[in-house]
């Protein structure tokens, strides 16, 4: 099963699932660098911890975790998740894991993006990333699952499928320059749908104002079911993010999906203003080449960074007076589960939030 | 399933079965350290792979390896082989790798034990070993099997089974002072009995000539079925091995199994003797702490050291003068498997052989 597979999953008729089907298990992997989480990473890890709980209450959760953390990950998660050694250059499963792709068949397959750590030499978050580029196959690797190598820099967290034939995402991330500099927007359109097995490409603008991946849709907006957009808000026209909530806004009301549906968008008002405190930042060792965690800066929270588990939604626990306003939101939005929220400040200071840090693995069906 | 059970598999009506017994798969682990294996290692990964190589024909294999070799291993294994990020201290899965045990109803489970690398600081082979003492555990992780920890330090190629009750081992490493010094030999038998579901302990005396595990049985004798025992032989009476193998053959010759069966000894003559080359302890970067590797060494060489998969004797190739006459008594021992020999100085040179590196994963059956 090492070496990929030289065709791609439309051609062999996989496509990638939407999250709300069935899923046979979920991956996250275990925050430690100190340039990234303060305190040692110890408040995120509580955090991811508090995560992997809940998910596992509806799922098998598998936990990557380097050789000189494995103990303490193991102390620390809960006995029903597997914690497996796979090293990382950080914690964001999502983005440096398999993209999963299912056939009618009851196969499963999975797709290996290259990866560049949100952008390479130029505006990346950190040097090296040769461990985050593994990571992909090592997971392939450990699951038994064959693997197809994408030719495209890509996170998932930049993508979002409605599981018929949609892909959501925005210009700022997949047409930056610091991803696939030779390929446009066609030639991009054309390897999304050779690698999702989708049919059309839902471009939104900007994402989030301030998040670090270059705007990935999944802070931004998501599919609730196919035809129906969670899209993050902000009312006050003086607060940047209007302007790019709004342009996101008229697209999707503008747009038809790869059904030739209309779609429904449903807004889900962000958390704060949020800004780092000084002893949040404080916490955070500065290394050359990592991006810097400054006191004021303001955090890209967003409500939408949820996980969609098989029985349950795990949400962002951000602001205590926006917190229980986004959870009805969402549990209106997915009637059939169990919508739970767990404290996430921890890991928005790292830079992202749920979604951000977990990959489903689908369940093959006939 | 972190935390590990707190009763015995033979309470629990778990037992280890014979290795000739269905297989699910097998695990081995990637040699690298320098000080253990000549030129950087890269012979005796050719050789490892070689040997990965014939077992996956028979039945799955998983490779352990470091981050650092990922890539290195990956492209040198066959695709059949499954390979995962899992550190080691050194390459020898049959003594840091879980014992599996199962029941009658279709589970499987596994025994950690301790380990101290062969003696610990009273003529172990290498200090640190903390990543050799976790490699159990992250095996039961990754195979999600549920795990016993054994108060008991014991390398797998200590003991063989026949599957009906008994073990088979010797006093000169069971005994020894450098791994259960406060346990007699009664409580030692009571701690095999409680893990591997036996009920008698055969005791041989000294392993081979020169075995730097303190006498391992697995290289000087095993079963091949019950009742019949395949053990390392040297006619010359010069040399001292001939005495060893003379008080294993008086030993078994005497002995009744767990149901009170005599047994059939099968002579299988060694190979050699056997010395490591100037050439060959030249490549070998000494470092303090670690076994040293000098010309002129005897090494234990030995044909009982192979391992039986589901369908096929995976034997090493050790002597061209002996080769073809030992393939041809393992093969008159095991007619319904093929025999296949593989070229393995380069393991041996390293300290051990083919069974040393290898770890079965029983197939439970109902």
């Amino acid at each position: 099963m090492a070496s990929p597979l030289d065709t791609t999953p439309a051609a062999d008729g996989f496509r990638m699932p939407a999250e709300w089907e069935p899923h046979a298990g979920c991956w996250m992997a275990w925050p430690e660098r100190p340039d990234n989480w303060r305190r040692g990473a110890e408040p995120a890890q509580e955090a991811y911890a508090a995560v992997a709980g809940a998910i596992a209450a509806a799922e098998p959760v598998t936990t990557a975790v380097s050789d000189g953390q494995f103990e303490r990950a193991r102390a620390a998660l809960p006995d029903s998740v597997r914690v497996v050694e796979l090293s990382t250059d950080d914690a964001w499963l999502r983005d440096t894991g398999p993209t999963f792709v299912v056939d009618g068949a009851g196969a499963r397959r999975g797709v290996d993006w290259r990866f560049n750590a949100w952008g390479g030499l130029e505006g990346g978050l950190y040097f090296p990333w040769d461990r985050d580029e593994r990571v992909a196959a090592k997971v392939l690797e450990v699951e038994g699952t064959p693997r197809y190598l994408a030719p495209l820099v890509l996170e998932g967290g930049s993508i979002h499928v409605d599981g018929e034939g949609t892909v959501l995402t925005t210009e700022q991330c997949l047409l930056n320059p610091n991803r696939n500099p030779e390929l446009d927007r066609a030639a991009i359109e054309a390897a999304l749908h050779a690698h999702l097995g989708t049919e059309k490409v839902i471009w939104l603008g900007d994402g989030v104002l301030e998040d670090e991946t270059d705007g990935h849709i999944d802070n931004l907006a998501c599919f609730a079911r196919p035809g129906v957009v969670l899209l993050t808000w902000v009312e006050d026209p003086d607060d940047p993010q209007h302007a790019i909530s709004r342009d996101a806004l008229e697209r999707l009301e503008a747009a038809t999906d790869a059904r030739g549906r209309s779609l429904e968008v449903i807004k889900l008002p962000a958390p704060g203003p949020l800004t780092a405190t000084a002893e949040e930042a404080a916490g955070v060792e500065p290394v050359e080449g990592s991006r810097p965690r400054r006191a004021g800066d303001r955090l890209a929270g967003s409500y939408v960074n949820f996980y969609i588990a098989n029985s349950r939604v795990v949400y962002p626990l951000l602001d205590p007076a926006r917190d229980e306003e986004a959870g009805a939101i969402i549990a209106g939005a997915f009637p059939d589960r169990e919508v739970i929220g767990v404290s996430a400040r921890e890991i928005l200071l790292g830079g992202g939030n749920i979604h951000c840090i977990t990959q489903q693995v689908p369940a093959p069906r006939r």
